[in-house]
């Protein structure tokens, strides 16, 4: 291990100064000089993935819990593999920086013929690529590096996604004279003016208000403002919900909380209590189709006060330059003085659908899952039959949900279940997920043995895609997948580790595995039989308008 | 089903017509229309794969055998995890054709925020990421439909690459007036003058040629010369060899073979006869790192005759609008009346390395693979230990061999042996992959006990990335893998179907294995144990020659 400093620990020093301690990644020939740099660190830990998409998915579910992530492929093969889940990351805005090792610089210039390249001496096709999913991209040289890796963390902080980072293998070994200096980071910028009239218009749309309501959703988790929302939410009674997408971000268990709202798919209460009033602040939201039941919501803008990342809407006026956390901050003082005028109406919160079999079915296990579920969980609810299940649980104070709603690629909690646990291991991770998902990124179980760490891991055995028979072709051979002996799968990976494996297909049988996983001494991994064609209430309603949509010319 | 002919059955027709039988792929919500349709298909079989990426590596393997592939993905989340798969095919000349369901056109048209979007409103940022990887893109509509499949079709046959198209969910039942006509192919561009003088500058070269010398690769196997090349070599004695990316486009067995030509890693033998030649034909060679021990071949341009896909070159002179097949069938026909001054020398096959240990390493586990290849036989070599090793076996008569030496793409040849064996049930396909990437890919063994495939598998155990470990960082952690009960998995992926799982960790038992698996009436799987950092010598020359490039500013 050389003795200079070097590129290589330039970067990881800015890595940990921002609070990353885990770099996931797969080893790879051009990326191999680096790696070196991060086993030697003393503040980070490598943590090698059964192959990249699976790295990129952990990433962004640590980028989750922590204020960024690190990913690591090599060029070319690594790279692509991964970039669906980075596509994820930009999608859903999370804070992953992609380093990419890379040839070394001579034989680039050169256009040698390598592998892990097209073969035709042009190493930039995967540069343009990464800068579809992405909000900056470098090339890393010597003389550069410093001054890009500042760069491209900042963008990654401010705008809270991807950041494409390309490492030669010699520049990774290229001295730099001295450590970095303190990072300065640029802040969202703020315009007073227009904080001023976006107050003032707010005003005067509040003012004349009946009732008011707030929606909260995932962009109020990524930009920081979930605390605020609490004390606001504390402070001012007024109705609020969340979208499936930010679940958690709102605490259920207060009085004004009034469920998850789906749209036309919505318990009548909460689409109710948010839908009628005068007023309606939604903080953090983009409609997308999944969450609104098939873009069923009626959400006028003109009764919408609307607070996005970097600036705000009153009705149909645009106010720039508004960070989300001003923007929230001045609504709660304003709606402090105002709140008189809203009496709370009363709220029964929508409880879970009643079942009517006596075997273990939808109904049946998602009241289990309730009862199981502790304060402080983090729940990761795979886009399927198990996020729109999910939907309908109240999730106990502190606890939080994790689903993919919008870019909603199968396969991505299970991976992304190893990210969180890695960025939280002491706090209990819950994974619900489908059988058709889990075989995408089963290895990833082995990861996780391989660690030591001890989620719990419900898979929903329904043989096969049932959300997409719910969308189209519910006995098409294609929504079937490989029939496979679930239970003996974690024994496999965990090669004598210990480790639960159980399958359940009565009521019965669920509680009494939910009290062994309980104990939380080892990773429990619970096969859950459930009828083909038993489907979530809400996911039916949603399927129907994709197909209707699907159709339409 | 609909009995109006669509646009979905024009496509699954044209399929059919150039020899398709199969589509691989992943139901996704905006495929599932097609899907009806490909399900319909009295020719067209349905194979879905675990996840995306495996279905690309399982398309390139089919269309190694079949005259082209079909893959079929959904929008964003899909087809950004085949990518890495499909940019192999790119890298390597194999004709996948993507199919990609997307959202209907109405709703791409009002930018409506749909899950496997970016969110944004922009449904082209994939086609743009796929243009870096295909010769041709099409997005489909009802009017365009018939003209752009069949100019796609057209694209991938001539350039023998991947064609990327984008098929909105409402298109693909649009309704079109008729059967299609007769599909008309275009030839590659003949220019008969070209063709003369490159004839008349290579006739001028060979006739002052004392020793003239042939290498044939990859391109040899994509542009169908391989049988041209055996007439050729069967009636020409001269010295012959292939590099190991088109390895077996050569019968091994004629006295002509000299061995696999690896540039300065070759054996001695097969280096001088190829090297010292006055006069090196190369057909469809492109000289890339990995195949070339690292750039150390002496091949210069002056006394090389050259042909490639679509143009040929006499030392520096380049002839343009040659097909290959021309140019091969142009110069055998000069062979044969110069070949009489080219003496034949004597040629000793180059042996398999001698082992000097009594237990089973990499010298006693290919000695006994090359008495377990039969004639036929297809073998597939992951990038690794296992295709270096493989390089010095001597294929027998009608067997081939596939790698993925130019992109190499780790866990590649599971899925790969999946299409294979899809696309030629009959044979028997070898699969030689180490524990490092078997990891990867690894579900897609389900598929194949679900389809009742019998391929022979062997993963060779080092505990991790023992090629890596071969360039850099032999002792780094970071090589090491999860470690798995290798041959509990099969069990666990066949769920009751018959499979054989076995580990050898001696010579003895690795011949019983080899015998068990010889009777070929089960998958058969075979965990062959061998130490750590024992290292085909290819693989050892190689490797160095790669970290003492990748550390060079």
């Amino acid at each position: 291990m050389t003795q200079t400093y070097t590129v290589a620990d330039y970067l990881l020093d800015r890595l940990a100064q921002i609070g990353i301690r885990h770099v996931f990644g797969v080893p790879g020939d051009y990326n191999l000089q680096f790696l070196d740099h991060v086993i030697a660190h003393p503040q980070i830990t490598w943590v090698g993935c059964a192959n990249e998409l699976n790295a990129a998915y952990a990433a962004d579910g640590y980028a989750r819990c922590k204020p960024a992530a690190a990913l690591l492929t090599t060029f070319g093969v690594g790279e692509l593999s991964a970039l669906n889940g980075v596509a994820g990351s930009y999608a859903e805005y999370l804070p992953v920086i992609h380093v990419v090792g890379t040839p070394a610089q001579r034989a680039q210039r050169a256009g040698d013929l390598l592998h892990h390249s097209l073969g035709d001496g042009d190493f930039t096709h995967f540069a343009r690529i990464a800068k579809e999913v992405s909000v900056a991209q470098a090339n890393l040289t010597a003389d550069n590096a410093a001054r890009e890796i500042d760069r491209l963390i900042d963008a990654a902080l401010l705008e809270h996604r991807p950041v494409y980072l390309m490492l030669p293998s010699d520049v990774a070994e290229a001295p730099l004279p001295a450590k970095p200096a303190p990072l300065m980071l640029r802040q969202a910028r703020l315009s007073r003016s227009a904080l001023q009239a976006f107050i003032a218009a707010a005003r005067e749309k509040l003012q004349s208000a009946r009732q008011v309501s707030l929606l909260a959703d995932f962009l109020a988790d990524r930009f920081g403002v979930e605390t605020a929302l609490d004390n606001w939410m504390q402070e001012v009674a007024i109705p609020h919900a969340t979208l499936l997408l930010g679940k958690g971000v709102l605490d259920e268990n207060r009085d004004g909380f009034v469920g998850t709202y789906s749209g036309g798919a919505s318990a009548a209460a909460t689409k109710t209590l948010i839908e009628n009033a005068d007023v309606v602040i939604t903080v953090g939201v983009r409609l997308t189709d999944t969450i609104t039941g098939g873009f069923t919501h009626h959400l006028p803008a003109e009764k919408c006060i609307d607070i996005q990342p970097f600036e705000a809407w009153v009705g149909r006026q645009r106010f720039s330059r508004i960070p989300m956390c001003a923007a929230v901050q001045a609504l709660h003082r304003l709606t402090l003085s105002l709140a008189s005028r809203w009496p709370l109406p009363t709220i029964g919160r929508p409880a879970l659908p009643e079942g009517d079999g006596e075997g273990l079915d939808q109904h049946a296990f998602w009241r289990q899952i309730q009862d199981f579920l502790r304060p402080g969980d983090i729940v990761l609810a795979e886009q399927g039959t198990a996020c729109f299940g999910a939907a309908t649980l109240t999730l106990p104070r502190g606890s939080r949900m994790i689903v993919q709603s919008l870019w909603g690629s199968i396969g991505y909690t299970l991976p992304a279940t190893f990210g969180v646990q890695t960025a939280e291991p002491q706090r209990r991770v819950v994974l619900l997920i489908g059988d058709g998902a889990a075989q995408l990124t089963v290895q990833e179980l082995g990861s996780m043995l391989r660690d030591g760490l001890k989620p719990v891991i419900f898979v929903l055995n329904n043989q096969g895609y049932t959300i997409e028979r719910a969308i189209h072709g519910p006995e098409q051979s294609y929504n079937d997948i490989a029939r496979w002996n679930w239970t003996q799968l974690p024994t496999a990976l965990a090669d004598g580790r210990p480790v639960t494996a159980l399958r359940v297909s009565q009521p019965e049988a669920l509680r009494q595995a939910l009290s062994e996983a309980a104990q939380g001494d080892r990773l429990a991994f619970i096969e859950v039989m459930l009828p083909k064609m038993d489907i979530p209430e809400l996911l039916d309603t949603i399927s129907r308008v994709i197909q209707s949509r699907n159709a339409a010319a």
